[in-house]
Formats: structure tokens, sequence, C-alpha cells
């Protein structure tokens, strides 16, 4: 994971840089020193910062960069986040990717933790989904899970989850969920995704581990915990904001999933002060 | 640049695939068919289309997926983007790949047009900046040209962008001028990013190119306007909102740069019908 | 994954050519056109076909690859697994790649199934486990699969496994399980190595949700499955062999797992028999 | 070679780890450290010791992992192999890929020592062959030299070995071995397939460097051995076993290659002690 | 670009050794130590000597290699360029590679200053082109500007040029400027390959930003010169020789491109002088 | 091999474009037609025609290039080697790098054949060297292969060189060669180099199977061949030119090779002349 972490990194740092930085290497001797402070300009949750130095260590590793806060703290407007000291040409070729970086991180951590203190004190779990950006994956769950969410599956391997399109390809949910037992690991769930109360009645039949309630309204998915009794956990998907989430916890359902957790993200207002040393 | 946007997708595959889809290859017996429909679910401006498209071929080229709006093209909601037709497995598992891509992009390029519109009628053009985000730099800026903005530098090395830092290393603003002016290429412009009218007017007495007015209030940049009275393109930066777009442009400033266009992204809202073929 | 596999086989062509055949290409004009068939020269059962052919067609893709058996299928001795046609020195070329990865994967199908046909009639799954070869995890698991045999996870990341060194760090089987409850994706499954009744005992009581038996006797898998009384699944493991897998399936466990499967290979035998069109 | 196994090795790790180990991350605090012994359960030959410290570096730099064999010793079962100290979830995690290496190539110089001795006192040489598996044929043919055994061609490449294809394509031996001649570099040598004394004799006229005895019986080798009086050096190939190559060696044929020694690898019986520093 | 040079030298390395050293790693034990000079031995300008030292680096980072002369340095015949010490072995290994390298960009270094100085007083400065080596571009760049030569642009993506095929396309120059001048950043110049006065008329009307003289005589670029009267920088091209440059520059164009600097390379003589430490 | 030679092209074409091609983008609607015909500007030979089809291939597979001379082809000045056609923009995008790699493997064919012509009827052949450049180590040697030349080793895994540094570090050169012989595949020779008559007494005592004459005299030369009496074949090494390589031939000796054929390669010329389908 490092390796791979490394040269996401290094195609980040290239993608920005070209051929070469032809600003900082016309004006700059090259062994000039400086110092940087990663700044919160708002109140935030932190997240991603050893990204964030991995980005300068990766484009120079005698930099040193110093973590001022932990990963899920909750930062207040003003206060540093980073500092980095040593080559400056270097800390400004980093800077622009650092911070894309980081900012997206921790518009993840502290949107995602709005969700979780608005359903605090309910037995909901505010899940992420795979609505994420290509090459983003680890770190978009990773924010989540640093702001106080929890990971649906990784990915397509590692987690049942089947859909009206798989129901209508085996026939019925029975008949899904038996393909599906026979075929994967002894050690993965199998989560069904139900559209009414008739649906979930199935899937429990059928023996599905989670039931998935798929745009439901209020009303339909307090009749569906009420039906299903704790049989088996139920998440709730579709249409999720912070205005409808504490509502929809109330109910009772284990876990509620937030697309816009990571297809819509807010960058985090911070800003990189800069300056040489003299 | 096609092979480079063909690893993209492959990575973003394989990053969503894990070592298989656990669902649809224990559910389908490989060789059904299918159809499935991009559509809006609001209205939006259509990017990405073309990238969409090769999602779904890079999983299986024998798919065949017919584009319905051009980019750039307003869509209204419920009008359809995109139509895919063949192997169903192999759409489902390029469904959430292509859609979190042609969502980003769409949302870019919608939010890029109501900038645009909104400066209608001046001689303002929007920019976009480096805040994008590592492996999505030319879809980024892609996306903004398609809504109607215009690209600032890709990077780090196709164009001069002169900061505080850098003129700090100088010593002056001339002299950062001139170090740059002796070493690169003579196809380059060069752009200073000023504080207030007396840099403006070493700027402009350095020689430079294009001024970049950082976060200054209405006011300076007026008088800026006036001083500089066309000797060099200015560009507004910093802190700039739908909201005040508007009251930059009129002051007749030649760019306006605005970095949420990439780096605070809202997904447009795209559904995939998918349906199998009876 | 296609792409993946295309690398891997584009690696393996790489691997065994080096700069270049300096044999084929001194001897043979370039155009000549052949025929070749891979023949089985044992019993075996098939496993591997497609990937087989897909070494040829990326080599040269105007080889044309018919596979005569599904994989899976019991193939005896003389009979045609595939037949090639095409430009005869690429035959050549690609013919060791091929065969040394067809004959490890149906070596694999091979073993596998003598396993499977071993505990027929019993509730024993027959599993693999993490021993493969860089490179073969998914290859591996897949011949498993076509020899009747169950995949045990994947890798680290799509299932848990409790095993005495997480328990000793957590301090016992309760905390570590309750750990991992809290973190995981609510589509995982827990799984606790047991070396005994008594922390068979703790791992039920903590929730656990399969067992694994490791390297019990007869006698005290014998116990286990008497007192879980199928309050979770048993997975038996450690020191399976053709010799004594029938005994312990009759114990009465739900899955036994076999390394030898894949740290072990016989490769299958199999001969390409080529000529030359005249 | 060292970026290569570099990146061999990185790739084996994300392989096993996918996008992370959920039952370490899970129930370790990160920071623990202990100690793990490579521990030999039966007589071995040492092979790969350096690669098998190199996977734990790769994963953690700042492991300390000592060697305590050299590779091609004999080891005796409940001897020490090596010794590993640092991090202990890391140790954990690059376990199973260090080990799958390590028994692979272990058990091909154990395998390759037991057929050198079988042969001793002959002036027979083992020669190892193509039959590796992709992604190992440097590591399988360094086990065999470990083990006492020699090296074959490495690949296409790096030496001619004209088989009955070729002879075919170009219509005659004298004919194929001319053309190699003409166009490979004066620093290989050619060897020729011969399927009985006929061929042998042609391949001799024909200036071959060194003749190979294609799955002869031993008759037809010891009229080969006399026949050919040492004017070209004679390697015995096809259906080598155990227990027929001393009886081979003993005809006085200088090199008997062979293919189970890397295509049917029975793994090195070798565990992990790990323990936590307390 | 640390990265990717460390790749280039990797694939270098890997292109030369094949899959290892058959010489070295037979006859040395593996810890002779040793000692290296490169020496100039003829006049040369010195450009490379820390990709040089990278090469070395990169194979052993144990290595310890003193650089002695400043890229861009005048170096007599006999001087010592660099000092490699360590590992003997290593050293031999990285020896051929290191050389192709530096030889190359001193070669190319010390050609561009032949033309440099051709041109001294004059406003002419001597840029390179885009008829470089795949792999090199950056490299020869470098070394055409150590040898005090100027870059032209890098590639197609930081810089406009407009060429008869771009015109044709167009329909006529004004209307290729304009859809440029539309498209691209504003950081971007624009410049026209014109050939002749009339062309040239029409470019400057356009608003070309540098006029590029494409392949005229003396008599004509006089003429040139003498028309454009300053309004845009001219850039002499085509069959431009060490005899005929300074001729060109005092004409008094403001650039001359030579295309011989990077396609027809000699290579600097340079030899690797090693020695064993007794 | 192939594989290789496309991830070659599609490095050396992204190289080249950077992000986009700035100019063709912005001037070309993209669905232009045109014809390319690259001419012969001077006499040459011809190497590198696939490579340089496979370059526009690689950017526009529905490009249509007809190659109309076979490599290793005198061609006269004014002919033509191959024709493209189709899209436009697309020709022009890949014509700076086709060309690049054209001219140089053209340029070593066609310096080749010179030295080739040059010792005509005398038994020596011309050898290359391993002072190729990164990355084109198998083309440069193709080129020089259809110059008429020989290839030497292809790096340093397919043949034995020994040299002074190795000799020095076995103590002599009959130990140097036994170690060799020792370790070595029985498919590779052993040159040695050889500084004087002394030298070349011990490397044929030792069984060397080939002697490098190493920047000898003609005098030295002429009694090296008379004293080896074809006991073993000789190579020329060093300084050799067009001026003194008849002469060496002309000894007896039986390759000579030439560093300067790929280390200092004049570009051919060749142009492209591009036309707009009407």
């Amino acid at each position: 994971m490092k390796a791979k972490l490394k040269r996401f990194i290094e195609e980040a740092l290239a993608e920005d840089m070209g051929w070469g930085d032809v600003t900082t290497s016309s004006i700059f001797r090259g062994n000039e020193e400086g110092q940087a402070f990663a700044v919160a300009k708002a109140d935030l949750v932190a997240a991603g910062l050893e990204v964030f130095r991995d980005v300068f260590l990766c484009l120079d590793e005698a930099l040193s960069v110093t973590i001022r806060k932990e990963d899920g703290a909750r930062v207040a407007k003003g206060e540093i986040l980073a500092e980095i000291e040593g080559n400056l040409p270097h800390i400004l070729q980093a800077e622009r990717v650092a911070l894309n970086i980081l900012q997206r991180m921790c518009g993840i951590a502290t949107e995602t933790r709005r969700y979780v203190d608005a359903v605090a004190r309910t037995k909901a779990r505010i899940l992420d989904t795979r609505k994420t950006l290509p090459g983003f994956r680890i770190l978009d769950k990773y924010a989540v899970a640093v702001g106080g969410g929890r990971n649906h599956r990784h990915g397509l391997s590692d987690g049942v989850l089947i859909k009206d399109n798989h129901i209508d390809a085996a026939g019925s949910i029975g008949e899904a969920v038996k393909r599906c037992r026979q075929q994967i690991s002894h050690l993965l769930k199998i989560e069904v995704e139900c559209r009414n109360l008739q649906e979930i009645q199935e899937a429990l039949q059928a023996g599905a581990d989670v039931l998935l309630l798929d745009n439901m309204s209020l009303e339909e998915m307090s009749e569906a915990v009420e039906m299903v009794q704790g049989r088996a956990p139920l998440e709730a998907s579709g249409n999720i904001t912070i205005e409808n989430v504490r509502e929809i916890a109330e109910i009772g359902v284990d876990f509620i999933s937030v697309g816009s957790l990571t297809h819509s993200v807010r960058a985090a207002d911070i800003s990189l002060l800069v300056r040489k040393n003299s």
C-alpha cells in the first residue's frame, strides 16, 4: 500500500510539474531554506495529514514535516495543522498538490462529522458508498472513517450487494441469494437491496445477512424496522441529506449510507503560509 | 494521451473491482444481454461523455455505446445522455466508475456555465486554477472549457506565475521578472501576482505580460483597472463566488479565476437505468 | 482484471523472450504457418484454458485458438485440450509460457478434484489458503474453484481471520472480536483460529462468525463439533493430506482448508504437438 | 535487477493485502513490537533468504532481519533460518508473502540437491529448464544454482536451441545450424536437439556446439556417448526422475536437464514463530 | 521528475543488465572495493554529471560519487569530471550506462557552446528544437541550456507554433492565429512559421508574438529583419551549420534554432579509469 | 517485445505531447484528412520503417501507413520511404516522434553500411558495441544488423567479456576464465580482452573462446593474427574509423567493433511532406 501511495503521489506531482517548474527554477538559486505552515481558515476535522506530509517527502525526503493535529481532531479556524521546514523551492513545488489532497480529505471528514453528530445517540451509523473518485477510494474512505463514519464494502470483491438487476437475472431474491451463498467465500456477508416490504420479506426468508432499504419513504422505513424486528441489520440509502438524516436515524435503522460524503466534496479551507528564512 | 486515459480508466476499474465482482459473477451466467440509459436527473451541462463511453469499452470493447448529447450542451432533467447495449454483467461492472467520472465532469461544466453566464456581456473570461484533483487535471480542465470557461496554465511548466515567495527570493518584482525572461522559452508569458497598486506599478515596469490581482477589494481592483489602462491583461483572483463574480467582471478585468470550479465539485445528478433484454 | 491479466502475460512472455528469440528469428523467414495441439499426457482436470489461449493471442492476436475442453472437465490421457493455428514462429515463441501456466492450473484443479472426491457425500467443503505464489493468487484460486473447491478469503482485506498473535495483542479473544466488529465493514465476517475447546468457547461467546480448528487431533475436532452444535461453521486446518481428509470430513466440520493445493503443485502432464503446414 | 525485485515484492504484497489488512488494523494499536523466527520444520537446503528479508524490508524498512543460514547450506529440522525484529503488525503482514517465496525457493534447492547428490562422482551436471513460473525465472534458477545445479539458458535470447520444428522449417539440421551461425552473436553457442544417432551425426557435421539427447532410452544414450567421443558435450533430457538420474549420469553424458525441479515444486516446510515483546 | 529520472535510469540499467551480469558475478566475490575516475579524453563542456552520479547511486546507493566539474564548465583534455568509490563490481556494472548518458550530454553541451561562441556579441540566441530522442527530451534540452543555448518550447503543449499545414487548415494565417488566441491559455505565445515576406506581413497583422523564418536565404532574412523593424522577435530556422550561423546572426535575428544540436550528437570522448583497492 | 515497443512509442508520444497539442487542437476541427510522404533528402540505407509506421498507428490505429522500402535497402535522394494517409491532425502530431526515431535508425544503418562496404571481400565482420542510448539497445542493434553489421552481445547477460578489471580481481586470465566456465550456462562463450601478445597467450591457454585485441596498433594486431593461427576468433576494438577500418580488416581479424556506429549517430536527412486532402 505504501508503494501504491508513493506512486499516487509521484504521479500527482508529475501531473502538476509537467516537464519542470519554469518560475521557481528561473528565480531561485536552489538552496534557499524556508518554513511553511498549513493553517485552517475555517473550523474543520483533520484528515490526511500523513499523506500531506508524504507529498513533501516524496518531492524531497530532506524536508522536515511536523504534523500538529491528529486525524479526526476537530480543528478551529486559525489553528496550525502542520509545519514544513527545509528547501524553499521544493516546499513551493509540492504545495499545490499537497493542499489539493489535504483539502479534499479534511472536507470529507468535516462533512462526515456533521452527519455523525446529527445522528448522535441513535444506533445509526453513517456509511460511505462506492461514489468516490478514481484513485481516491482508499483516501476517501479513510477520511470518512476519521470523520466518525463507517466504511461500506471497499469495492465489488469484499461484500455482496444484490440489486434489482441481479434479482432480475436470477429470477428471484431467493435464487440470487442462493447462487451467491454457493460461490462466495464463507467470510463474506450478503446484502439485498429491497424496494418494498414484499422484497424485505423475501430477502429475510432467503437468508440475507443485511437489508438495504432503497429510496424508501420514512413511513416505509418505519414499517420495515417493525417488520424485520432485528432479524437483520437495515441500511437506509438514497437521498440522504443533513436535513433528513436524524429523522431517518430515529426510525431505528442500523446504517445510513450517504453518497454525497464523497461524490460532492467541498474542499476544506486551508492555506499554506510560506516564508523564506532570512 | 489516449494511452494515458486508458491506463487511468483501467486503474479506476481495477480499484473498484478488487480481485473480482463477487455478486455478479455468482449470479449471472455471463452471456446475458441488456441495455442501459444514462439519464439526467436535473438540468446540467454535458461533459465527459467520451470518457464515460471509454470506461465501458475499456471493460468490454464489444459493448456498444451511443452518445446522445455533445459535450457543452445544456441538458434538461429527464433527457438521455448516452445509451449502452451489450453484455449485461459488464455494463453493471463498469456502471459505478463510469458514473463517478461523468458526474464530476458534468458537475464542473454545469457550475462553470453558471459563472460564465453570470458574466455575460462583459469582457471577463472565467478561468480555472491548479486546484484540481490528482489524476484529473486534464479532465477537470476539459470540463471547464466545455462549460464555457478558459484554461489557465496546465501546470508549473507552461506559464510563469510569479508569487510573493518568488518576489521575496529574487529581491524585487523587477529582478524576478528579469530572471524568468532570461531562462524561459520565448513562447511563454510572465504573470505577476500583485497585492497592491505599488506592486502593479513595479510589475508593469518590469515588463510583466499579465497581472494577477490577488485578493483585492472591488475598490482596489477598480483602481488597478484605471491605472493599468490596458497595458497588460488583468486577472482577478481570490474569494470569487457566484454572488460577486458579476460585480468583479463589470470592473473591467480580463480574467477571473475560480478555484471552487474544481476544488469543490457537486456531482451532477445522473442515473443509469439498466434493463435485461428479455 | 483483463488489463491486469494482459500485463501478467506480457511480462511472462518478456521474461522468457529476453531481448529476442535468437533461434527462431535466425531460422524462420517469419511467415510460416502451422498448427499445434495441446494434448493431455495423463488424466487431468482442465483449468486455465482461456489464459492459455490469451498467451498466444497476446503474442500474436492473429493466431486462432480453439478451446476443446471446458474448465473443470475431466480429461483423459490423449485427449486434446486446445488447438492453435497460424504463424508458426509465434506459436513456438508462446509455447513454453502458455504451457507453464496451463500445467500449473490443471495441476491444481486435478489435485483439488482428488480432495473433493475424497470427501464426497459429507458436508465438508475443500478450501484453499493464501499459500499461493506471487502473481498467481487469482489464477490459483480460480483453479481450485474449477476443481470443485471453495475459495477462502482472497487476501487480508476481504475477511477477518483472528490468529494467536492477534489475540495476544488484544488481550483476549473477546476483545479481539470486539475491536474488529467496530472497525470492519458490515459485510465481512469474523473467523477465529482456536487451538482448544476453551478458545472455541470464548470465540463463540465473543460472537465469532466462523471457527478455525487449528492443527487439532481427530478427537479434539470431534469434541469441537459436538460442543459447537452448529452455532458456527467450523473449518479444519493444518496437516491435511489426501490420506486423512475423509476421516476429518466425516467428523462433521463444514470446511477443510488444504495449503498443499497451491503451495506444492505438481504440473499436469501436457504437451504441445506442433507441425508446420506443408 | 534490484528495482525489478522490489517491484516483484511490492506487487506480491499488494496482491495479498488488497486494500488493507482488516484484521490487524482493527486489533493492533500500530506500535507493538515483536520478534519472529523462521524455523525449518524438516531438513532442507536454504535458498532465497535475501529475498525473504527483502519482503519484510519492503513492507517496513525499519524492521531488522538477520539471516542465520547461507543460501546453499543444508539445514536440519528445527534450525532457525532467519530472525526478524520490529513492528509486530508489519511482521504479520509480510509473513505469508515472505514464506510463500522462501518455501518455494528452499523447495527447489532441496530437490536439486537430491539430484546433484544422486549423480555425485560422475561428470554429469544437473541442469534446469525454462519450465519455471512467470515472474520466477530468476528466482527459480537461482535456487537451482544454490542447490548445486547449473543453469541452462535463461530464455530465448541467451543461447540457441534448435528443436524439431526449427529443423523442419530450415529443411535440415545443417541448414538450421548455418542460419543461426550467420545471425547470432559470436558469443553464443548452438545446441541441437537430436532424436536418434542419425541426427547426432548430422548435428556434429553441421558444427553444433552442444547436442541434446531427446527422450532417448539408456541404450540409445550409450550409443550416442560412444559415437560422439567427446567431440561435443551431451545433454540428456526428458523423463528424468530421481530414480533414473544416476543410471543416466553413469552413461557419461555431460548434462542432465530436469524439468520437475521447477515445474513441480514441493514447498519446503518452514514456519514463522512470532511473539510479541512484553 | 526525480521519480521519472529514477525510472529512466532503472530501465537503462535493466536494459544493459538483462537477467544478470554473467562475467562479473562469476569472477568477483562481491565485496571488492575500488575507485573510478571519469576523465575527459578531449576538450569538452561538462553536462549531465548529476545524472551520471545518479546512475551509480541507482545501482548501489552506498557508492560514493564526487562531482569534480560544474555543468557548463569548459573541461580540458585530461581533467577529471567525477570520481566514484565503493563496491567494485557495482561500479563496473553501472559504467557503460553512466558513460552512454554522460557522453551524449557533454557532446550536446560542447557542440552548443561552439554555436553560442560563434554568435558571440550578436543579439542572436541559439535555440534547440524538438528533434531530440525519445526519453531524452529533458536531458537533451538541459544539455543545450548548460552549453549556453536557450530552450525552444518543450513539446506541443507549452507554446504555439503555427506551420504551413495549420495555416492551410485554417484558411489563412489570420484565421489560424485567431483560433489559437481564443483557445489557448493567456500565458502562451503564438509563433508563426513564415516562408516569405508576404506571410511575415500577414503574421504581423494577425498579431503573432514571434515569427519563424523558415529556410530563408540570407537575403530574404535581411529583408525580413528590415521589414519587421523589431515589432516581433524573429527566429531563423533550417539548414543552420557552424559555418553559416555567424552570418545569420549578424543579420539581426533574435533566435537561431539548430536541429543538429540534438539530432546528430557526437559523443564526447570520456573514459572511466577503474582500479581495485589493494 | 511488441508490448515493450508499444510502451516505448507511447512514452515517446506522451513526452512530445505534454498535456496536449495546443496548436493543432485550436486550429483543426478534428476530422480533416490528409496524406504524408516520408522522403529521403539524401542517399541512405533504410532502417526502422516498421517502427516509424507503429508510431502513427499507436497514435491513431485508423491511419493507413504503407512502407515503400525494405529495411536494409539503399535509398536514393528523393525516393519515398513510406506514405501515410488518414486523419490529418493525427499525422501532424505523430510526425516529429516518428521522424526522430526513423532518422536515427537510418543514420545508423547508413553509417554501418559504409563500414561494411569498406571491408568488403575481407573476412572481417563489423560489430556494434554496448555504446547505445538508453531505451534504444534493441533498435540501435537492429539498425546495425540491417546495415550489414553483426551484433555483439546484447548486454551483460548474453556473453562473457573478461576485461582488465575482471582479470585483476581474479588474479590471472586463467583464473578468470575458469571461474566463468564453472558458473555460466553451457551455451555462452567467453571472450577475453587482451592488451598484448602475452595476454593473448594466456587467454588461449585458459581456453578462451574469443580474443579481443584492445587498442592495439596495426603491428601488434598482425603479430596477434600470426600467433593465434586461427585457434580463436579475433576481435579488433578501439579507435576504429572509416579511414583505418579496411587496413585493420586486411590484417585478418575476424571481427571489428565500432562504437561510433551507435554513440555518435548523424541523423539521416528525411522529411515528411504533408498535405491536406481537398
